[in-house]
């Protein structure tokens, strides 16, 4: 049996398989950069003007002046040229100020009477306002995206704005899930009474899909010959497996020496943890990596969302921010485990809360649609005060 | 003019609509549930066996006693009846209990040998430990997913467990997003000095797709009649229309015109705010629903953020908790307009703190992938204090 802190360690030392492919840009949201992405341009590319009105010399302008409005300049123009100080130009948001002009002043802030544009007397007019000017924002060869960078819509509009129409992301390893355990039947069977529909697969896969992690589901028997001929298969096909159940201490659990007989190490066996402690984990020679998790439900949602999901994301280089959130009630719990408690995490006040749910045990998982983390209280204590903030895990969006 | 406050009143009057369509469990990630499930058994449907072990009749023990084993208990097989009290059932995890016992004792509470299972003596033997009963979870008939719930991985586990290999979801309206502005060119284009590339099409749909919203996405030029023919078409075929840029007050904006004369109802025109001032949002008789939004990339986004999103979510029936956080420093901003303030959100030692961070205006759409919120300051304020907690607006997952 390892601790949790030798869990993450071991699965740190252990690389996940990534590769890279390219993308269409609409189709690369949530999925993560793996190149760099710098300005092929200035940004904005020309002193672009950021309010309609009028664009005029700065230089020229005296309290009660009028100014000729000597043409407009639509965005997407080329631009014009004050031929006379004396002059203004009519711009449009997005256009490129027009030579000879310094400042824009916006329509509110003057009169158009008679072909000329006062502006009003009190104003105060200096160079360079409403101008979103050149290379403000990026300088062209500015490295704008890193790799590792996960595509949100901000993104998306930076890559559109660098003319990337299609992009490299990182392809994630090919994943297989696998449950076991006889008394498992497929969700549109009928069940007997002494069995029970497959549930793990579907959470762990939506788990997986929210993650743009695809995998394929397949069941096994509970049947030695069985189990080692599509492990076997499994392991040629796929670069990570994850097993739901037979990784118990149960006569009829007989993955982990299956497991081994294929070549796959055991890396560990066992973690000093509630729920979740059957946990196996392993990696062949050829480094195909294996997490074999408890099939109680809640066991297999903890070891993904504590485990799984972190490997990949310190596979893709995303930093994964510690958070912690305030108990708002004690609790107590005896064994020398780290026990992960499920709770509803809420931001209330400025702050980050934790209020226990504890539900009946690993095999709850109606639980779980109550709770959207699990708060990780150490082992080398049994009371937690309520007011003590402890690290969470969530697994949905908290808003 | 309005505020932001009445614009958000005026919207929340809009329905959005929505229709339901039926989808396979394994595609339902991420969307609403559109029907109210029921467990069809309890759940769990039969006393279960939570830990590998042995089953006895716990009123049969006494510290000392050795049990004959009499049988095995694999998960997936019907139960088998134990003849004495002085035998015990070898038991899986996940098996149902054998008929006559009420107890498990983990194996490593007790000694196998010659054929008998001996508990610890030590060992306070309770009835109806490591079993996870029948019905504790939920009773048949129970209410366990009502309409509006969001499919997370614990939703698709509890679907596939009552057998819904197909599910009733919402279908969010038909959407199209549309871009206007002269100066823009295509992704793939190499843009002439005076034009840039699109983005805003790419962050919207970007954004929508975060919702599992799929919108088209086309640009018009600016040209009052090209305009007129391809938004009467749009209205005609599709329920929601995202418009960017357009709406300013420049001798080009035509589209509040346009829309009004296609029977496009105004309900508003400009929001008291800063970025997204220009905003227009309209309704037409036949209930096709207008978002016309100023076209600075940062004004587009906060827009989508803080009222469109919102808008869908409500008509899912998702609620939208406030939240709210700490500015790091303080903020000075002089109009009398709500201040939509570029931040970075972070949740330490268990706050949620805001730090600002400007940016150069609302064409600044480089800024974005710095920040992941925006923070709402009121209009009736122009200092804002360090240390003060204000409603935030966040457009990034924040862990």
């Amino acid at each position: 049996m390892v601790s949790v802190r030798e869990a993450d360690e071991i699965i740190a030392q252990v690389p996940a398989v990534l590769s890279v492919k390219s993308v269409l840009l609409r189709e690369a949201t949530g999925c993560v950069l793996a190149e760099e992405i710098r300005a092929d341009r200035d940004i904005p590319p020309y002193d672009r003007v950021a309010m309609d009105g009028f664009a005029i010399d700065s230089g020229a302008y005296a309290a009660g002046k009028s100014f000729r409005i000597a043409g407009i300049q639509p965005a997407g123009s080329e631009p014009l040229l004050l031929a006379s100080p004396n002059d203004c130009i009519e711009v449009m948001t997005g256009a490129l100020l027009p030579n000879g002009t310094n400042t824009v002043i916006r329509y509110e802030d003057g009169e158009v009477a008679e072909g000329y544009f006062r502006p009003h007397p009190e104003l105060q007019v200096m160079p360079y306002v409403n101008i979103h000017r050149k290379g403000t924002d990026a300088r062209r060869d500015d490295v704008l995206l890193s790799p590792g960078t996960f595509i949100s819509p901000a993104e998306a509009a930076i890559l559109a704005s660098v003319g990337k129409a299609t992009v490299s992301v990182y392809e994630l390893p090919r994943a297989v899930v696998i449950s076991t355990g006889d008394e498992l039947v497929p969700v549109d069977a009928h069940p007997q009474p002494h069995q029970i529909r497959q549930s793990n697969t579907y959470a762990l896969q939506a788990a997986m899909h929210a993650l743009n992690w695809k995998a394929e589901a397949v069941h096994i028997k509970d049947d030695d010959q069985e189990l080692r001929k599509r492990l076997a298969q499994f392991l040629n096909d796929f670069d990570v497996l994850i097993l739901t159940g037979g990784v118990s201490k149960g006569k009829f659990d007989y993955l982990p020496r299956v497991l081994e007989d294929l070549g796959v190490k055991k890396l560990f066996h066992q973690v000093a943890q509630k729920p979740g402690k059957p946990f196996w984990f392993g990696m062949s020679n050829s480094g195909k990596v294996v997490f074999a998790l408890p099939g109680n439900p809640v066991s297999t949602y903890l070891c993904f969302y504590r485990y799984i999901r972190p490997w990949i994301l310190r596979s893709l280089h995303i930093p994964i921010p510690l958070v912690e959130a305030e108990l708002t009630e004690e609790v107590i719990f005896k064994p020398t485990l780290t026990y992960f408690l499920q709770a509803e995490v809420y931001l209330s006040r400025g702050k980050v809360w934790a209020r226990p749910v504890a539900g009946h045990g690993s095999g709850d998982f109606v639980n779980l649609k109550n709770v959207n983390a699990f708060v990780e209280l150490p082992a080398d204590q049994t009371v937690f005060p309520a007011g003590k903030t402890f690290p969470i895990i969530t697994f949905r969006p908290l808003f």
